[in-house]
């Protein structure tokens, strides 16, 4: 396989069948076990995309697209070995339409580097997951982040794209318009689909301005499920807040260890609200008064623009900064969301949960769109430890769904969700699979995710 | 057939071969040549429709699903005759969930009766074409109207939905949180797919609260082009706009002899902000200032409730004043939709091409959205005057692609835009035609529409 795949791409340095390549992408930022595909190749363009699919295609050899590596549910693992594609290096913005707030980058491109090159325009990605992961993941996964409360995730955000289908054509999906009723939508059902339908080259996003002025606040609370009381307070009062992100104690205090902060170790909700300088004036005067109705027993503006910009880069760091307390430990990450008024409650029955099983988790989430997350360093060798968390998991997934909600909010089925998925989407389930089995019939585009199907045969 | 489905639905007023029934349910509100369907029925339970659907599968019959007939590309003709199955009775609001902004209904349930439902709760669907369609055709079109602007289209709005596929299955799709990446995205890739992947027998609705203040306000201009412009510069400035509408004088001009108003006859953007009393003070004095930059000859607002009620109200019956004037005539609509930097001169294009063609239409639209359609009324019987519609149409779709636009912004493909498709979507449409293929192999759901499949066999 390494030689006839360095035969396509005609460079050493992009297949590689290198021990540190392999581990690298023997999976990502998840705790089920390891392993390694055959090859790493590194496109540069879509042509090398469409050749090396097809030469898998002909040897039914499987592939795994693989972005950044930040994804949490096993999505990355290469189950049935063969290639994993890696798009590091495919990772230019294609052009830039400031006038339509659009941008075509190639799927490669981080969202970090992205809203680097677009800070001349004045526009910015309002996808933001907490890793420094690629578009093509991101799409893959239809992730999300503390903005989507105000501007959407994935699926809202992406108009159009370009993927290599598992024959090996092309497919250009969608377009450049905010509307178009032209055709089944191709578009969203690739976003989520996790690789395992077609391999993103190009993707065209929607941007938004740079807002002109942003408040940002903190409201502590005396517990965690007063904290999403008030989150719900918030988003039935219908102000339109930018960001609403829930920590807990635990996590607050794993942040001041690993950034050096010096935040209240106290429940908190960290508030952002942004727009033209008068409507932020008033917008975050509304969430003071609904933060004050519900019970807050300290509000504080964070006005200091560094300051500002250290909180929620503290933020997006929580799950690292809880991983930095337990080394040589794996992060895991629960992921539910909810109908916004079935919120509170399933925090509070989370947080009896983890006491029940005697598991030190952090809670922390993007309450504003329902959606929180228990995140741990666990020891995967600790045989006890990962079986407490299997059945903590079980039961808060469950309880979610029964409470209207779904498995999973931001981060994808990958392996880790496959069983939840089934319970939550029973009668889904085999339309996805016919789906799967119609465009990609001999499993090769990461098979073994989201659905199960027959073996690949290689 | 009739006896069949009588057996099935046990209720002679349900099943209809009548000649005004069958006539009533041969189209929409389209020019097509109109065709009967062999039986109408009206199913009143999900279990009815699997139990139809179960009947059709059998013996290879096909199903049109029909909602309030108002779509207006053929959507709704039963090319291979069989069954139409109309929802008119499937209309109850299911459960409304006010704390999460959510509601349930049936397919039938219509705009208009939604809101009047919601209202109670100072709740309402935001989603508004011109016709008072049902939620059903709306979802299966991926419609919008005047509000899309600032709260986007079905797609954006339809959280889950439950549906009848091909073989008599059911099938639930997504849920009721406002985020979820679990598995393939089956509720958008049904959105838009016109009744030919699945029949929705449930909708979950996400809401918006009635907004506190609502400001509206009419900018004349000396030509469409230059309102384009004006619509372009709204768009850049990043204003948070409720509803933005072109409409030029011959659409004025109908609108006062239909509804019997005095608008003055030029072209002119009816704009609405709505918000906060303080936001909308700020956000419509935004808007005054772009109107004037932009060369606005005339800028007036309209605070009289009723006057602004009556504004968008002869806004929505734009197109059925425009057939107003033309009796006997049927109505026209061409429908493309830009990225905003392609809209003014796309629109300047429109009209060189309506006068080349000799062609007597009214340019109106959803700019806001880069959306704008052309009102006909014509006679479906002169020969020359279609043929030159026909032309005219394909040049101004064409250029519209070649702007990187979309040739159904909102319409929907149905029969009479297929052709277009194939230019605009070449390389995704044997993609579609796969997917219809793995989920409806037997083409009996709306066939010969979207894609061009093998004849259903009856
Ligand atoms: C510290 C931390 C914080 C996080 N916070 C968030 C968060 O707030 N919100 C959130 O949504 N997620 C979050 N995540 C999860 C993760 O960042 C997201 O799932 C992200 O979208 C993955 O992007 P990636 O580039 O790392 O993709 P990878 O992990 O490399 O791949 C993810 C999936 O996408 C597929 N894929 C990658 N590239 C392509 C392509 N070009 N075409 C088709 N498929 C492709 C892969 O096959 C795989 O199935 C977090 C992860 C970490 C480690
Ligand atoms: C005066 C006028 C103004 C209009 N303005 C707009 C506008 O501003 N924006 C816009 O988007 N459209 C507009 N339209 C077009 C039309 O109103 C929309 O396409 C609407 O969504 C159709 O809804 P309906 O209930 O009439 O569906 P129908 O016309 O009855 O059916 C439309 C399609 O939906 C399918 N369908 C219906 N019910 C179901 C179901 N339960 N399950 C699956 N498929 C189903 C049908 O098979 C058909 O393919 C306008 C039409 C008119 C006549």
């Amino acid at each position: 396989m390494y030689q006839d795949l360095l035969e396509i791409l005609k460079d050493p340095e992009r297949v590689s069948v290198n021990e540190t390549v392999l581990e690298h992408h023997s999976g990502g930022m998840d705790y089920h076990e390891r392993k390694k595909p055959d090859v790493v190749v590194f496109p540069k363009t879509e042509e090398e995309v469409v050749a090396i699919v097809k030469y898998a295609a002909t040897n039914k050899v499987a592939v795994v697209p693989f972005g950044a590596g930040s994804s949490l549910e096993g999505h990355l693992l290469p189950l049935n070995r063969g290639i994993s594609m890696d798009f590091t290096l495919m990772n230019e913005v294609v052009a830039v339409y400031p006038e339509d707030f659009l941008v075509k980058v190639q799927p490669g491109v981080t969202r970090m580097q992205l809203n680097k090159h677009l800070k001349k325009y004045g526009l910015f990605f309002p996808i933001d997951p907490g890793a420094d992961a690629t578009i093509g993941g991101m799409a893959a996964t239809n992730a999300s982040g503390t903005n989507a409360v105000k501007y959407g995730t994935m699926k809202h955000n992406v108009l159009g794209l370009q993927a290599v289908m598992a024959d090996g054509s092309v497919v250009a999906a969608g377009g450049q318009t905010v509307k178009s009723s032209a055709g089944y939508n191709l578009t969203e059902l690739l976003i989520g689909s996790e690789g395992t339908l077609g391999i993103f080259t190009e993707l065209t996003l929607k941007l938004a301005g740079i807002p002109e002025a942003t408040v940002v606040a903190k409201a502590a609370f005396e517990s965690v499920e007063e904290a999403g009381k008030a989150a719900e307070l918030v988003l039935q009062s219908g102000v339109d807040i930018g960001k609403m992100e829930l920590v807990d104690a635990a996590t607050i205090q794993a942040v001041n260890e690993f950034k050096g902060t010096d935040f209240e170790e106290v429940p908190t909700l960290f508030l952002e609200y942004n727009g033209t300088a008068e409507a932020t004036e008033q917008g975050i005067a509304v969430i003071k008064e609904l933060m004050e109705d519900a019970g807050t027993v300290k509000f504080e503006f964070e006005h200091d623009s560094l300051k500002r910009a250290q909180l929620w880069e503290a933020r997006h760091q929580a799950a690292l900064a809880i991983l930095g307390k337990k080394p040589g430990c794996k992060l895991v990450a629960t992921d539910v969301c909810l109908p916004i008024s079935q919120l509170a409650v399933t925090i509070a029955h989370t947080r009896q949960l983890l006491d029940e099983y005697k598991l030190d988790g952090a809670i922390l989430g993007h309450v504003g769109d329902g959606n929180f997350h228990v995140a741990f360093g666990l020891d995967t060798d600790d045989r006890d430890e990962m079986e407490r968390f299997h059945e903590f998991n079980g039961k808060m997934v469950k309880f979610a769904i029964d409470h209207r909600g779904t498995c999973t909010g931001e981060h994808g089925v990958g392996i880790g969700k496959m069983k939840f998925l089934k319970e939550e989407r029973s009668t889904a389930l085999p339309v996805m699979r016919m789906i799967k089995k119609a465009l990609d019939p001999q499993n090769i585009l990461n098979p073994g995710k989201i659905v199960e199907m027959e073996e690949v045969h290689s």
